[in-house]
């Protein structure tokens, strides 16, 4: 049994307190957060046993510390971390930002750290939505570096699977890549979507005869706007490569609706249809796993 | 109590066909389609009392005809109705091509036709997806020109209104704008999105990774890609102007991200999310509606 310490009790933090507990009632778990409210709430309802003011007490009682913060607090976070002979991770959806910290500080990754990201979530992001199974069939992606010590690897590893979910692991760059395209780039068309209709005529009529479509497509929109400030800015590289790619498929969707290419439109529909089946079929796959 | 003639027994001719023999089981319902074991579907399940095997047929049997097809047959279908009395509607996404042929044809629209679109609808669309209620608290919109016939504009919104839609009347230059923005362009992002990512890396990897955003956003691209064809290139010149402000707007979000903009990143997420959130709104009043 490892007492597990989280650093940031929201959304994430929380679902892996409560999922860490319903594992085994004997889990013990330690969490830290700025908001007071946030630990007066899960200690009420026994989410996590004790909370703590500071890194430096959760290093002295935990046995496995997971950042759960924002990533753009990781850099100011990770310094008390600097003698912790734990093993420690974090939830981060941008790796970036973590790799930059620990080079600047100590000149890369040490080995007890193994960065880690949950494929889950919601548009919510408080202690109050935190549920048990958020990660269970999921896919959380690891991404060691070459001088990992395969036991703190494997504890990682034995944490997320207790959770449920399936661990996968890949280089940083080629998760902040896979992750621009299926999380960040949505999430970026969303938003300009919703911002660009808002815009239009008076009063936001528009919203008035949006229909299901739409709605599951702006439903991305309502996630919180500084998470994804962040990510956008910290993910800048892959995002942007993806984003002109995306622009420039746009271009070419117009020129061939301008010009009346039907079967060029035809074929481009189809195909992406085609994906999309594709994509169900992988995700009623996945919910077929124990 | 009128007889319902519908041409095109799919997902919308099925349900109108559904919930007016649910509004009245005294109700009559006619229709005719190219696919012989759609008929015999509805027909075995009394959604249908009985089909016909051509327009002229159909005219002489129902009080009000609703044209179900794809919107690019409506041309070759009016012509047969050149000499019927009663009410006409139709279900189109887009109007243009229903203005255009009866202009060419009778030099506008009759007075006894109410062109219709139900803002309803699902990625499936067959007779055997048909719903009673798909209509039920969603907004249908009327597009009446300026000499149509009051008591036949009635009769369209009363046949609404028995389906439990929320009539709604304006032009049809103003709808076909409306939908470009709420519908058409929704629908071409998610298509050409999901488009891009199979295109990149190996064996549509990414489509491992994606999780509930992406869902979300790629589910409208599973629709009818045929369909969407035809929407795309009859609404061209309402959809290519709005599309051209969204590409405008992505690349004003990549200069953002590139120039390290935060306040101006920050701001427009922030004013997507309050639009997302007054949106949301907006649903959750609809359906409180009786």
């Amino acid at each position: 049994m490892s007492v597990l310490g989280i650093v940031g009790l929201g959304l994430i933090g929380g679902s892996m307190a409560l999922g860490y507990k319903v594992a085994s009632i004997e889990n013990r778990i330690v969490a830290m957060d700025v908001d007071p409210e946030a630990l007066d709430y899960a200690l009420d309802r026994g989410i996590i046993d004790s909370a703590v003011d500071s890194i430096a007490e959760l290093t002295q009682v935990a046995d496995i510390i997971c950042l759960c913060t924002p990533v753009k607090q990781l850099a100011s976070i990770i310094p008390a971390l600097s003698d912790y002979q734990g093993v420690v991770t974090d939830v981060g959806s941008v790796k970036v930002p973590l790799i930059e910290a620990t080079e600047e500080l100590w000149g890369g990754l040490p080995g007890n750290w193994v960065p880690g990201h949950p494929i889950a979530g919601s548009e919510q992001h408080s202690v109050r939505a935190a549920k048990a199974d958020l990660f269970a069939n999921h896919k959380t992606i690891l991404t060691p570096i070459d001088g990992v010590n395969p036991q703190c690897l494997d504890e990682v590893k034995a944490l997320w699977q207790s959770l449920g979910a399936e661990v996968i692991t890949m280089t940083v760059a080629h998760h902040d890549d896979v992750l621009a395209q299926t999380s960040h780039l949505p999430h970026l068309l969303a938003y300009t979507l919703v911002d660009v209709l808002a815009g239009f005529g008076d009063e936001r009529e528009v919203f008035e005869y949006a229909a299901g479509g739409f709605r599951d497509f702006s439903r991305i929109a309502a996630s919180d706007p500084e998470m994804w400030h962040d990510i956008f800015l910290t993910n800048k590289t892959a995002l942007l490569q993806r984003l002109k790619t995306m622009i420039a498929a746009l271009d070419d969707t117009a020129s061939m609706i301008e010009n009346g290419d039907s079967d060029a439109l035809m074929v481009k529909l189809s195909r992406a249809k085609a994906a999309r089946d594709y994509f169900a079929d992988l995700q009623q796959a996945d919910r077929k796993l124990p």
